[in-house]
């Protein structure tokens, strides 16, 4: 498989749906496989909240490939002997598209808190400039899960005629309050660390030793993306041996995972990136612009699938059946196709138990 | 209605389940009711995590009564011209009975970190004693949602004798670890508040101007008290009002919620406790102490009724069936009653749609 890594530069304005402008401004993406004459194979797949370009692959010296190795690759599912796969970073993110830690432009300095309010829309729209500047102006599919959702669905409703499918997993058609609570934890406690500083923060530091309240915004984060199910399987109520005494002094398996997962993270995400795109999910509302949901979705045109989890405590897999159920009422059922994984994994299980997703994504690419 | 409310000292020492002592205690409690001349008409109530003695009635100049005025009083469901209602604040707390903050005899410094860890049964022990005390040693029933209801249980199986009648709401044989994590991001958003400084935090200044650590930690919390339904009927996608130009920079609804409640309980809850009570939800498992559920629940020699809601996103319903389901196996059928209360309101139900619970209640009472 063919893979490049590369940061495009853009000179022109974005213009964002907040009014401010963001110019100029870098994406970087990672591509798989090879773009064909017709440049006609193209897949789009887009992030989550914390994902990068680095969809599939090794990188040089790296234990663990990109988050979606399983599913992108020559004979894989999304098959990179057919299709040309590519990924950008989003606008917002910290993995080297245009962030809140990006100069701001004439100026040397980061825009920290001066970054601009980017919604999904934004995010999109600033793919589709890659993907114009790569010659691209039709895409066979868009894939993504929870935020990556987010942005297909989109797409859809924006460009309809942009993409021949979509593939919707694990998201919303807006985020409901059950899911932006947890998103308020992680923000409370990212802004209220001291070492934050009102945005002022010391990078090199946070880099090089985490920030608490980010680790805590993380560990928010891991019980909305795990199940009371999952959990039980993975840690029922065991302790982290040798530590403590004896059980009433010791550390449950399941605080180790929060620990190692929520202090690790706070080193290699950034906190401004966090606040940003956690903003970014909690204003999607693919209604915002339009009288309804039933005046935003007739815009779609294209093929849209749907694939909930059953034990999704994130995006409930109601908040999916409600797209169909929109789409149904809108008299554009023969567009949707829906179902629903039956998984324990919670919102995770697109990324751990791919192997449910792959008959339904084969299917839908066939 | 009569009530009164008192702070009992114990000289005596009270052995713990950690091997540690606690010498001498106070317990404070609140009796709604009148004892009759047998001693025979007492009613235990049993308080959750942020609870306290004071289940009813108003304090003087309070705007509103006690946690579960609703359902103790005068001709209410728990009838105070018949029973003599008592609920006594648990050890470990912050209202009275010796907790952390409290002096550690002969010294008048407060044990801080040097509090030993208390378990639900320690909270039990206690309670005994206070009725004891008071001449009781014998009561009509033990009432209690939430942690209250781990101390209905663990009243049912180490005192088989005590109660007639055990009315568990809203809780579990054994914390899961989705509880767990949730009691882990609010520990962790503490102990790393640097205002928490090891334990040694300033009281004063934390009851003026609160902690953060404690705010974003009770936000948690609060996520798992609700219900993805309950948030979406409440809050909704709505925006605080004149906040922020334009929808894009406001505050959600369901953030300011949280924000209100968190800081606000940052206040008059204090930081310590909330470690130690969370520490002892953690360690909660009926079996512990024998070689399993089925061996622990054989002690159970009176009523059980256990009453758990459909929304419950703290302890799952499957949780209060698990202990009905051992009930059956070892014979003890006769003795459990089980409902599943239809609410939307999720682990919080039992507090905010009371009249759901009354029926059930009362029934168990005649």
């Amino acid at each position: 498989m063919k893979i490049t890594t590369a940061t495009k530069h853009f000179r022109n304005p974005l213009y964002l749906e907040s009014g401010r402008i963001l110019e100029p401004y870098d994406i970087s993406y990672e591509t798989y496989g090879e773009l064909n004459e017709a440049k006609d194979n193209v897949i789009v797949v887009c992030h989550a909240l914390t994902g990068s370009h680095h969809a599939a692959g090794f990188y040089e010296g790296d234990a663990k490939p990109g988050w979606w190795d399983g599913m992108i690759g020559d004979n894989k599912c999304i098959d990179t002997t057919k299709y040309f796969v590519i990924c950008a970073n989003v606008i917002g993110s910290c993995f080297g598209s245009t962030g809140p830690m990006s100069p701001r432009y004439p100026l040397e300095e980061s825009y920290r808190l001066r970054f601009p309010v980017i919604t999904i829309s934004d995010m999109v729209k600033a793919q589709i400039s890659l993907l114009n500047s790569l010659g691209i102006y039709e895409v066979q599919a868009i894939i993504g899960g929870s935020m990556g959702g987010m942005q297909a669905l989109c797409y859809a409703i924006e460009y309809p005629h942009f993409a021949k499918k979509h593939i919707i997993i694990a998201s919303t058609y807006a985020t409901q309050p059950w899911a932006i609570a947890f998103n308020k934890v992680a923000r409370e406690a990212i802004i209220k660390d001291p070492r934050f500083n009102g945005g002022m923060y010391d990078a090199e530091d946070i880099k090089k030793n985490g920030l608490d309240g980010l680790a805590i915004g993380r560990m928010s984060g891991h019980i909305s993306y795990l199940s009371e199910n999952s959990m039980q399987k993975k840690f029922g109520r065991n302790y982290v041996e040798n530590e403590g005494l004896y059980e009433l002094f010791g550390r449950f398996q399941v605080e180790r995972y929060l620990d190692y997962n929520g202090y690790n993270f706070s080193k290699w995400f950034d906190p401004l990136s966090y606040l940003y795109i956690t903003k970014a999910i909690n204003i999607f509302d693919a209604g915002r612009n339009y009288d309804s949901l039933e005046d935003s979705f007739s815009n779609i045109e294209s093929n849209i699938t749907l694939l909930s989890i059953k034990s999704d405590q994130l995006f409930f897999k109601e908040e999916m059946e409600h797209i169909k159920n929109i789409m149904k009422k809108i008299g554009k059922k023969d567009l949707v196709n829906y179902a629903c994984i039956d998984s324990n994994y919670g919102h995770d299980a697109f990324l751990v138990e791919i192997d449910k997703f792959i008959p339904y994504i084969k299917d839908v690419l066939r």
